[in-house]
């Protein structure tokens, strides 16, 4: 069964008006450094001037798993970032060059299917170095003149720690007159300034957003517990607008506020936290009946685990991905196995009950996260004085008499 | 610092008695699952015809990652297999044309670096459902043929669990004059009718293979332990060849004798078991103290991998791969991270001691292989009388009087 | 050193007025049940006349542990519960007999150094089955006569999962004339009604009690943010009472809201969550630091976790108990070993930093407790329509529309 | 159903000859170290002189449990081990006043049921300091003289690393006229000369033992692989001789060569390694199956222990111990609980399957061993150096050029 649902070229609020599950793509700034063409730390996106075919390619892997949207790869890519973190980076290499490719490599994938392309926003140095609103905002208007003059379809603003710089980016992006959808990469407990999720919620729309939601920093089941306080505040304020979810395709129950940064595995050792296709079929069924419409992923996100979510939710769409044809549902590819025992798991209580392990028995399966009971002055603290560990903290409040 | 240590073309030999450490590719099967290309179950390479571009695009990375040989996507590509498993391929995908488009999309990557290729066979249906010596040696002449035409560097036979297949496929490889490899899928038990891992290299050198060792099946520990024990045989015998590895990248302790595929978590859930880069950093350190020349990996090992085993191997080897452009050797990419407790990642002895939590509490570390403690001749009854769990098989034995 | 604080014996009220730390004993249903005098399930303690010299023994190790306070073993020990449990006991033996002789063993062993006797109740099958209020207090009050003949030092009313019938026990007690102690069995969300930890501290208070706690159901860490709770409440009340806990030595971080009765391992299996005496000094000096002054244990707790508590606030009390002749502090002992890498345990840091491996590598470390997110309407339908199993239970449910 | 089996005292080779299974008892110095009168480190037994009631409770619990054998308290009781480690024992406490009152107290309790009375001897301070033969033998022969003198049913030596050692002490023992026993507490590697098991047992038959098998340093499966070995030497050499065993209750799976001493959760964070009365049941079974006929336990068996034992193999000794009278088989004292899904754990498939959690989340399932990998060269080196830690041997060994 293939796609034929959507005949003509339309908008993201038409097919949300109209009832349809959206599903959004994956994760690229992980996805690219374990191919080889992103810098983990920087996390910038060069390689869609250095390396177009990597990036083509990827995205192509996640229009054949069922997405909807394809995201330019413009994480990070605002001019201050770049400079700022860009000495690797050769100089020829501008913001704007890195923002035009990114849109000229989705919007010629996005052709191979129905896929809509979204120009995407992210948090910004200049905030976190306290500039003030309007060179703030210069930033995101200068990202958003080369998505205009490109025609994306609509704008995403993602990835913000801070409300405040959120209905910033949202304000700019709405300039453009195109649809906005903004989420932040925060947990139940809100904002890094104390802002609940509802409210975080209430002030997105108001400024602008027709949808809402948070991306990256925590798992499923987290992310869907801080969507669920976001819909609790939206209702309460009687706004509307709708929900979108892009998580971590880690499992992080053991998160602090901050997210996965501060886990010890982060960024290098997650492997063990991985989630598998059963994993993201649960989280993708929790996600509608909580009644999210646009459903993605974040880092993490491989193309396979787009693919669960277009199969778990193909009863209530009505068709399969491209690449289904290359999976069989709940492992029914293993259905002629020569081995009888692995037949036995070509059926869905097998893979949904399984309790995968980690072949790790030395290693714990919760960490206790860097950084965990420090408080915001310790760790203002800990940034002026050079600290590097907990112990050298101790040290320097003992010192201090803190 | 960009590899230009070898300004002629040199074949494998040449580089091997040049003292050179080889580093093989990463596992095709698996990552084009993940990337929507490949069915599990079959795992047949049909991709090299209906989507050459993403064939291409992961031998490239595998290039840039360091990879010093590509072996063509042949992988389960012998006719018999493909007739056999084919009802999902189109009927004019023959095996000859899967076997070309391999060979060609090989070589053409093959030159943006200066990697070798290497043609691959591995086991047959036809060697399991009994078929004679000539009858299986006819498959892999079949396959032989079109190497020959496309005139790859050399020849590979891997993937084989019984040494008397292997070396019916040595001896064919032979009739092209090219240099033979050849890896077995055993573990320090044996291959499936018991030979020990000795024997089976000596037999495998005298059938003309030039380099030996194994590839999947086990982690990279376990295959360590095999590659020795084959080291041990040739000495015995005074036999001389060159050792290889190309282990999986799952940690896999909780094995029986046929490796993963018994595990429970095959193939959908092996996610927890993944190999971090730090650990196969140390895969590469150990195999290289035995003396293996020939590095690489099997399932499981994505660029990123590979790139590690170029990374830990830079030192011996003088120059670094490609792809480190991104990445900084131990982490120290995180060395200008604005959180302190991160930077302090940003070092060899952090990552190197880290226990890497799995975020799963409720599942376990190790599990019971399914077909555990089942003898050869209760697997043969499973087999014929369709039971698919243990328990069918017990209620069995008891009305059989096993 | 030894024990020469009290030179006359001091009531329980006299030694927190003036200061000190109350210790008090430990789990008497579950050691006996593994010394083999207690049945679990009815857990009733008609072993002080079936075996007094088993609950003799017992006693006396938690006196030379360094406990202040005997308390009788008169768990459940209410005539309506021996009645309605008490098939596999002799009828001959009255719910009168086994107090008395409880109050007899415990008052004997209390003389062999300076330990006060509480008499105990706790909750009954009577306000389980709805009975009033006067039924209940009758049951109460039977008790109360022997510990009143018998002349016991105070009294504690403890295991109430409903504050209610706590407070009917309060009332009855506090007709003797002698101090009362009252624990309830609840986590932080309160008892089975819904009374926040806080407001049952201030009707405990309120109806008698001097010093106010929790024992049982759950860990030390949860115990104590109950407490927390408790404390809170009476602030807040502007009331004053002394703090007590005495939690269970089995860690239970995945305990839903009735305890470690619901977790799957209740009670043959809990052997891998019980604390290290490590585990259980770091529980003494948290619970000191919050404010308790009787800290003690429930069930779990040996007499070497009493001898932890003892140790861990020696600095405090100025001595040690009597069986630190048999202990080193901190694994001094080990001081002298013959091999240096068990030396090299004899210090604080190596226990205080310890993660004790399980040795079970194909268990995980966290459990779903049974019955859980199941509400109280289900609860009752399951009890109602004898559904054993949560899967009965969902069936039910489709059958009757719930 | 009580035992009435043996209506005359029978000899131990008497019980074994008909066809009976004798079990042991369990492990004194672990549980009355929890109980505060044994001293980690020393573990010595100065406990039958300073406090016979402690150590005649846990016979007579042990009795209760199903014990047919009450060892004497005398481990570690050799004059040259009390004097050695002896500092915290009054002086007047001799070797002598220690095996006197151990016999004196373990007959009076076998008294109590039909058990028999065990004398036993343990490895020396002598044998490990290079004594010659006479004089270890002098060691032992001082004990038998108290055990002919109090006229024990029969021998013990037990718990010897050096099988050199252990044959001295079967000579010494048989010079009685009595049945002797002998254990060595080794794992399938052998004993630290490297002899392995079965040349162990034939060399303990040969001098003069009856029954020979394993105790203590390995847990309960790790054992019956070593008895196995045992047995099949015996029957190599046609030698005929009873088989016992006298495991742990500790889970190591991850022991090396030397057992549990050299896990870092030795002796005080053994806590989530104690084995459940399942685990025990199961023991007993394998052991039976295996032809052992004296089964018990050692160090972390408690009663409860013993009477698991004794409940799996009720069946085929036709009854139960008298502490069963407090114990529902396989948790049927459940079955009338008020929760539902508390009664639903009244079966034995329940409690057969559980997977127990450690409630422990953020430990491993599995350590590695001090000393692990250091060769008898270095442990010799870091003994005479005083290194303590791995690191300091790693230095020791560049300064030195090992």
């Amino acid at each position: 069964i293939i796609n034929f649902s959507s005949c003509f070229h339309q908008g993201i609020l038409e097919r949300l008006d109209a009832g349809e599950i959206v599903i959004g793509d994956g994760g690229f700034v992980f996805a690219l450094e374990k191919r080889g063409y992103v810098k983990a730390g920087p996390w910038t996106p060069e390689a869609t001037v250095e390396h177009p075919e990597a990036v083509r390619q990827l995205h192509r892997e996640f229009l054949r798993a069922g997405s909807n949207v394809l995201q330019t790869f413009t994480f990070y890519a605002s001019e201050d970032k770049l400079e700022n973190r860009g000495n690797y980076v050769a100089e020829k290499i501008t913001g704007d060059k890195v923002n035009e490719a990114a849109c000229d490599i989705a919007k010629e994938v996005a052709k191979e299917g129905d896929a809509l392309v979204a120009g995407g926003v992210s948090q910004t140095p200049s905030y976190l170095s306290c500039k003030d609103k309007a060179e703030v905002k210069a930033v995101f208007r200068k990202q958003l003149e080369v998505f205009t003059r490109k025609n994306v379809d609509f704008l995403i603003a993602e990835y913000f720690e801070h409300v405040e710089e959120a209905v910033w980016a949202v304000e700019v992006l709405k300039e453009s007159g195109k649809p906005v959808a903004a989420t932040m990469c925060i947990g139940p407990e809100g904002d890094m300034h104390g802002v609940p999720p509802g409210q975080c919620a209430v002030q997105l729309v108001k400024a602008g957003a027709s949808i809402v939601g948070v991306n990256c920093h925590f798992d499923a089941e987290t992310c869907l517990k801080t969507v669920k306080l976001m819909k609790e505040g939206l209702e309460a304020a009687k706004l509307k607008a709708y929900l979108m979810s892009q998580p971590l395709a880690f499992h992080t129950p053991d998160c602090g506020k901050q997210g996965f940064i501060d886990l010890p595995e982060f960024p290098f050792g997650l492997e063990p936290r991985i989630a598998t296709r059963w994993d993201v079929q649960k989280y993708a069924r929790e996600a509608y009946d909580l009644g999210i419409r646009y459903i993605g992923g974040c880092c993490g996100f491989e193309p396979y685990h787009i693919r669960a979510i277009a199969e778990e939710l193909a009863p209530e769409r009505g068709f399969l991905p491209e690449a289904s044809e290359k999976h069989g549902s709940w492992g029914n590819c293993l259905s002629m196995h020569t081995k009888p025992w692995v037949r036995a798991r070509a059926r869905k209580e097998y893979w949904e009950n399984l309790k995968p392990a980690s072949g790790r028995p030395c290693c714990p399966s919760l960490s206790k996260p860097d950084g965990w009971g420090v408080t915001k002055g310790a760790r203002e603290l800990m940034q002026q004085k050079e600290a590097t560990t907990e112990q050298q903290l101790k040290e320097l409040f003992q010192k201090q008499k803190f």
